[in-house]
């Protein structure tokens, strides 16, 4: 298995679904740490330049979530339920405020590689090709790299 | 818009989603209240022969569920969260225990058809076109049929 450095992030041809992998040089536990914990996952998710105020935060199966991301000013809130919550993986729905009738099922895999290591792959499940293409054109990459590298920075400084 | 007096049942061809369709004399706050009332769900929900026991249930944006239903001394049993309970619509996460690692992400959409006539629509999205063939081989529509008849006995007897 090749290491996966930067995020790949891939468009399923078959299914409207969005995929991503990266490898972290940390733990599971420590991954699920990131994605459970909200003081922490306020600090890593999103653009650079984006500060996340988490208004409803149960990382539980059958609990529930939302936050306000705010760039340059602007507010962009999100939120959903959580479907699973277990240490190897996570399923919860995602709606954009901007969208309120667009539903995502997102689902985050945390894979042991050994040596500390641990791929992070996750998969966004909608209903039509037209709104995961949307998805893939509003620029969704760029918070998913500046979020993964600022995760990253948190995990190499022990803030994880 | 022609009346659906019987249940229809749809694959996308684009998509893994199952569709189905179906007019009630009912109003879309009968249809609501007997998808979030525990006590009226468990009355309907399922195929003849079934009895259904709620074990956890609040229904409302954020909320969870969990319900199993015995047919022929076996117990089946289902779980998920409630993404969003709002009057026209209800989005919810679905996992049957026997398939732990799969979920659905459904929608049931109430809509008013005047002359206190509701068409029920439902949608059922999961990630792979081979998990959604094996959901309509698995004689969901049996289950499909026969509840949404006792639903409607059940609104026929004034119940709802």
């Amino acid at each position: 298995m090749n290491k996966i450095t930067e995020t790949v992030i891939e468009a399923d041809p078959k299914v409207p679904v969005i995929r991503t992998a990266r490898d972290f040089a940390a733990t599971p536990e420590q991954l699920f740490r990131a994605h459970t914990d909200p003081a922490l996952f306020a600090q890593w998710v999103g653009p650079d330049g984006t500060s996340t105020r988490i208004e409803r935060w149960d990382a539980s199966t059958g609990g529930s979530w939302r936050y306000v991301s705010v760039h340059e000013g602007t507010e962009y809130g999100f939120h959903g339920c959580f479907h699973e919550v277990r240490p190897d993986r996570i399923v919860q729905t995602f709606t954009f405020d901007g969208d309120p009738d667009g539903v995502a099922l997102e689902t985050m895999w945390f894979e042991d590689l050994g040596d500390g290591r641990t791929r992070l792959r996750t998969q966004s499940l909608v209903d039509s090709f037209e709104s995961r293409d949307a998805w893939l054109r509003s620029g969704m990459e760029v918070g998913v790299n500046d979020g993964y590298a600022k995760l990253e920075r948190l995990i190499a400084d022990g803030a994880v």
